[in-house]
């Protein structure tokens, strides 16, 4: 067993302390000290030694005043902490700490839906709460709201927001936030928005309030401790339309993103589209052993074979309208024109009208079998997912595929990958499987991950989102004026943060207080 | 004439040696500091004495460099600068400062249109940039998409924006922000989001970057000087279709509310619906006296007189679609379907197709023909917009209506107003119009105005932006932890601009520097 990690600065009696007080505050059960209790905060899917990232142990506050108060108790004994909502950021680092020795706050315990509100459509909710607790709550309340969700649901609806994670059918969640409760590093409370208001029924129906508007700064942020959100839901729709379509070769992304720019621009796809490739479909449903046997990339042919006896394009590309049936069946045949000028290959199409089971309905439904694709390679399966930002351009868009696939191919990777197409730009994310138990294929995939992040800085293409092994690194590939960004966005944290204690180094936002943990 | 003001603690010479030293910035010409001059800038709808808000002088920098230039040299002298871009903030203050004696830090020379990409349909412009240059660019060039743009379209699109404005076909204009470019109170240079990567080719098309995001907070705020700003445009679209339905009694309003939250929860109206009263039609047609000699509001029976012989309704119902004909025509018929369970009223419907005049487009174009409504009660016409959020609620609505209506009878004002509905919320916009000769007058719509506040703040309704005169009131009514978003506020002010030289006072954020103007 390792010896027990601490805090820069801080000694293993000053970290006894600090743990009594805290202790007091939350009870013996909720402050986690153990080695095993340690373990369950590690990152699975590290790319690094675990021990980089391993928290000194950890504290679970049942309410917003327990939190204020391990806030000032943190300050006072000097102590980071990190706080994590359900811990399941997979392929970003889980629920560790970026700092080793930071004392995880684990908000999971603070799991309320204080509100669902049916005739204005938004929910407000806890951190605790998970994508399973909230789509249950809607089925057993008869809610006609849905939810939205990423492809594995076992995190936080609060925590996946903040940290501006995408999902169907509504995208990039963090644009449904409306109002935020936030405990400050100092353990001031604040509510944003409209919710500044004590008595306000607008605090999550109306996003910004009156002056600056705080929602946006405190996603991927280290300012403060959201502990309730207003989030949009949408309502249940009379219907849905999903149309699919196959693309056979790898160009073909081209012109579709093409294609579909100006459809996203005039909105009439109104929710973002997906193109992803053959192994998207593939790594859950098989393993790569099944197909190849030996080192390296899958040879193309080896590919191909692949695709044919799965029956799967190389590119799929989805998406799907929801909303009264006359007006998706419009939306539809737009579409369906506007590819027709490109293809003689048709799209699927799948019509859904309520009342009919959920699951051909584009409902975000509760599921984690999409996980199965971390096992591609055998072994403990873990993946991790470079997303750099394109412009929505299809020309662009492969001479960059271009690139990322070289990368995989010469790191001995398969391509795993796509693109979410938003009303600009489109998020391109590459997927990283690898054997963890592996320590030289785990190797490769850092290699891997680091030589993306230079090429997309090359190209002028920036990271929205990354793992905790490479945030200094994605946050030094943001330069403008020197790194004026991060210089403001650290002026703010000392000011709000003097002793540095909220999350130090999330997204290679420093405190003053760790100088010699900084890059 | 008045002796000059200056800014709170500084001498008259200090004020002159900081002149001088912007002067070495700008040059003559561009450091005014005449009365004229000074007068340029006072806000000629003021509620108070236009004194209170009367700047010491002007700069006017027409380059980045000249900003940053200019803000060392305030802080060095402790002068504090107030931003405009064109200054055409009508109703809110015009131009001038929140505190007496502030430097106008006038942008309106820097007014270069620096990217307009059809592709991506964004712009990316400087605060001297009205809606007029734009749109005339737009067409000069032939660029085949559309601005958003207020009734009144002789103000800076970036000021627009910056203070939460809001138009048509687009609604909120903050929403379409993506990418500032900022001089922070300490002269350094920093560019949000994607932009903040030096050779980012999606600073414009991609919101937010990575960890936090700062655009809204620089919205409505003091935190620093926005020099460029990326926002998105829409495309030209193949077709509008109008949808417009006169609602012949006030109660009628609660109902129609009713009719359209849902339709906008759903996306099948996806700009904001406008709900308004017969005063917004008749007042750029007409002059009271032509309806009403007497003093007090108009009585409900010379008010349904004028509504006959105009031809209006009491409510004015409008929304337009814009895209693909087909889609439209789709949206339309579901709006007619929901309405008809409520009305045998009809909509007035009224397709447009690219090529057409695009007067009947729906299609923003600069006008300020608007403006006749200030001169409603004769006089040197002024108005102020009361604007306070609710839910999009008809019962709720039509009640704060019934006391808001009661307010302007109390003070003799004749009722102007209506809803702008979001997608969850509606903002509900009272216009005191009034004559700014008329010193009694302007006294009454003073209290009116105040009064408004009272009322909405005890109901639980916070405004989304208000006067200059009324930013404290309004700023305190935000009570949730007695004032804890303001303390945040504050903070982050002390923190980035401890001399307090950018707005002091803009939207009651005083900094640390002020305290004696403090509410």
């Amino acid at each position: 067993m390792s010896q027990r990690q601490t805090p820069p600065g801080v000694s293993a009696a000053a970290l006894e302390r600090a743990f009594a007080a805290f202790t007091r505050v939350v009870g013996e059960q909720w402050a986690l000290r153990s080695e095993e209790d340690r373990r369950t905060y590690e990152d699975l899917y590290a790319f690094d030694a675990v021990d980089q990232h391993i928290p000194s142990g950890a504290v679970a506050p049942g309410d917003v005043e327990q939190v204020r108060a391990l806030v000032r108790l943190a300050n006072e004994h000097r102590i980071p902490l990190w706080p994590i909502s359900r811990g399941k950021n997979l392929g970003y680092g889980g629920a560790a700490p970026r700092m080793a020795g930071t004392v995880v706050l684990d908000l999971g315990r603070m799991n309320r839906i204080l509100d669902v509100n049916e005739k204005f459509g938004y929910c407000i909710v806890e951190p605790g709460v998970g994508f399973y607790d909230l789509f249950d709550h809607l089925q057993r309340e008869r809610i006609q709201l849905w939810m939205s969700a990423p492809g594995q649901t076992w995190g936080s609806v609060v925590g996946n927001a903040l940290d501006r994670g995408n999902g169907a059918p509504l995208g990039e969640h963090a644009e449904r936030i409306c109002g935020l409760e936030v405990v400050l590093p100092d353990g001031d409370l604040v509510r944003t928005g409209m919710g500044a208001m004590s008595n306000s029924d607008t605090w999550a129906a109306f996003k910004h309030g009156y002056g600056p508007s705080w929602d946006f700064a405190f996603t991927q942020s280290n300012f403060g401790v959201v502990t309730k959100m207003g989030l949009w839901l949408m309502p249940a729709p009379e219907a849905s339309l999903s149309l699919r379509m196959k693309l056979p070769r790898a160009e073909d992304a081209g012109w579709a993103i093409d294609a579909l720019r100006p459809l996203r621009l005039q909105g009439v796809i109104s929710q973002p589209a997906g193109i992803g490739n053959y192994l998207r479909d593939a790594a859950v449903r098989s393993q790569r052993q099944q197909w190849h046997q030996g080192e390296g990339a899958m040879p193309d042919a080896e590919v191909q074979r692949m695709i044919d006896t799965l029956g799967i394009g190389w590119w799929s590309v989805r998406m799907r309208f929801f909303g009264p049936e006359q007006v998706n069946a419009a939306k539809a045949r737009v579409v369906r024109d506007a590819f027709a000028k490109r293809t003689r290959i048709e799209f699927e199409e799948q019509v859904w009208r309520s009342g009919e089971p959920l699951a051909a309905s584009g409902a975000a439904i509760p599921s984690v079998s999409g996980l199965r694709l971390a096992n591609w390679m055998g072994g403990q399966g873990a993946h991790s997912t470079f997303s750099p930002v394109l412009p929505a351009d299809g020309a662009l868009a492969t001479a960059h595929l271009a690139r990322v696939r070289a990368r995989f191919s010469e790191h001995g990777f398969d391509y795993y990958g796509g693109f979410t197409l938003g009303e600009r730009a489109l998020i391109f994310t590459s997927g990283i499987i690898f054997n963890r138990d592996d320590a030289a294929m785990k190797a490769r995939a850092r290699a891997l991950f680091a030589a993306l992040i230079e090429d997309a800085a090359a190209a002028g293409y920036g990271e929205y989102r990354t793992h905790l092994s490479f945030m200094d690194r994605v946050a030094q590939s943001f330069d403008f004026n020197e790194g004026a960004l991060r210089r403001l966005n650290e002026k703010v944290k000392n000011a709000l943060d003097p002793r540095g204690i909220i999350a130090p180094g999330k997204q290679g936002i420093w405190p003053r207080a760790y100088p010699e943990t900084r890059r």
